[in-house]
């Protein structure tokens, strides 16, 4: 019997959807209060030092969610026997959030909605420009869960796809190392980054890299924020280099609860930009029960798999940082 | 030699595309004026009578878009002995704006973009809730051109896809026929209409199909406006049965140019709620080179076809209006 303690009371509808799908062979606690004889699996994003400490039977750790926050990268570092895993259940709604921002960006729906509210068809008239995305050919940065669930989509609307990922390259299918982004931006009409937050990644997408891509390309970011330099993207949006851009992933967030309805996400005004397609890092889906369903079956996979010994995916290399 | 006139005068980039794909077979000419010894096949939406009449030749009116306006029905009837066919090149950009307009109706971004632009994040960490694609199922209602392009697009996000259509059915791949409307509203979250205005589709949503919708239902129309009863889709979405909806047709449009600064789109007032989509008609992609180069390349098809004698699609029924 393998013992899994979760470091927080998840809601019933979360332990529902988890006893539905967990093997008996899973023993499982929850909350702040740690059982006294220890366990074996720890499920928290950002543990508190005590849960991880004096645990001898402790050796894996899963956040329930993508992505290694910082202080959850320092404090595994000094405990490299346990083994890190992350969740990619949401590989679906950020997949959807990556194709909602292109589709809007493409067709810059949000200034023609704003206008038709007020009676003004004048989009339709003028002819405001809409980016066909039938026959062009997009750019995912992060071929991971994400890249790959999205990739298929634009395939079926007639795009080519082309992805960048660290490990795993498959040339053949159009999927290159990093070395050679700059050989491929001149090729492609979108740019979506998918790509976790690292020293590698941070600004990875700037001037340069903007100005290589044709005139009237789209750009949308679905991983981190920081990937794609600011005031590089709020120029090239500005002279009309790129027709659109869409971000769910932001470079400032509220840093308290109570700063939630007045903080600007970014230094550089891209708020300004009619060209520019603002959420506020909803693709993961927040609280709704759909996302909440895959995220409790992607963890009773994964304690599954755990609890019978068996290959467990998406373990996070503590160095690579994702 | 069959001889081929466009009732009108295309721009320099239209006729460079028609006649990069036009067969050697066909002689073109263009203009208001019709060349007087007559012509074999007329290109034309809405053509004048005497563009018609008094041409013992003309067998064939090619209309270059989707749709038979009154007008032309009303001429055309009175002369059954000439063909008449539809181009359905804009079956990708209308499709893309269904998928936009989906996309934006599901995840709110209209309303979260407003926000953010703000400072104000609440849609994020109150959960505004957005609808996860994967595993619903969509009825669209007109599997024709348009339907079926974008059911491929929604099979790829893992959607179940079911389409009404009043021709050629298909029930072992949930193609079914208009009586099994009722029967299928309560198994679907998503109601896309890509139907033609005619007598039989006027109406043909109303308060009592859309209550048949499971709550929290989506609903997208890029098909005619009417086919929808604009007092129950505002109530609809008013009272929150419908999570959202997007539309791209609508119930007025702007009488003459200097009307399309200031024309309601209905008399309900659609425009007042957030959870309403709203586009200027803008799907079949306007004025840009991708749909007109698409436009003309159709164009040229349809003509090789007739020049050679084999069978050409899109044939209108008149009767039937579509």
């Amino acid at each position: 019997m393998m013992h899994a303690h979760i470091g927080y009371t998840p809601s019933d509808i979360s332990l529902w959807f988890l006893q539905s799908a967990l093997s008996d062979r899973v023993h499982l606690t929850w909350g702040d209060t740690p059982p006294p004889d220890g366990y074996d699996v720890l499920v928290s994003g950002r543990p508190a030092p005590e849960l991880i400490e004096d645990n001898d039977r402790l050796h894996t750790l899963i956040i329930p969610f993508a992505g290694l926050p910082p202080t959850t990268a320092h404090l595994m570092r000094q405990h490299p026997h346990i083994a890190v895993y992350n969740l990619h259940h949401n590989a679906p709604p950020t997949a959807e959030m990556a194709l909602t921002l292109l589709m809007a960006a493409a067709k810059q729906i949000v200034p023609a909605d704003q206008a038709l509210r007020q009676g003004d068809w004048s989009t339709r008239y003028d002819n405001l420009p809409a980016v066909q995305l039938r026959d062009k050919t997009a750019l995912i940065l992060g071929y991971g869960a994400v890249g790959a669930y999205l990739g298929d989509i634009l395939r079926a609307l007639g795009m080519r796809v082309m992805g960048i990922r660290r490990r795993h390259h498959d040339t053949e299918n159009d999927i290159y190392p990093p070395s050679r982004l700059h050989e491929l931006l001149p090729q492609v009409q979108v740019l979506i980054s998918c790509l976790p937050g690292t020293e590698e990644t941070t600004g990875m997408v700037g001037a340069e890299e903007l100005a290589s891509l044709p005139r009237g390309a789209i750009v949308v970011n679905v991983g981190r924020g920081a990937v794609i330099d600011q005031y590089a993207l709020y120029d090239a949006l500005k002279s009309g280099h790129l027709h659109a851009a869409g971000s769910d992933v932001w470079y400032t967030y509220p840093p308290t609860a109570s700063d939630r309805t007045s903080t600007r996400p970014a230094d550089a005004p891209l708020w300004e930009l009619d060209n520019m397609v603002l959420s506020p890092h909803r693709g993961g889906g927040g609280g709704n029960d759909d996302v909440e369903r895959l995220r409790m079956e992607a963890l009773a996979h994964t304690l599954n798999l755990l609890a019978t010994g068996q290959h467990v995916p998406h373990r996070i290399d503590l160095d690579l940082g994702y």
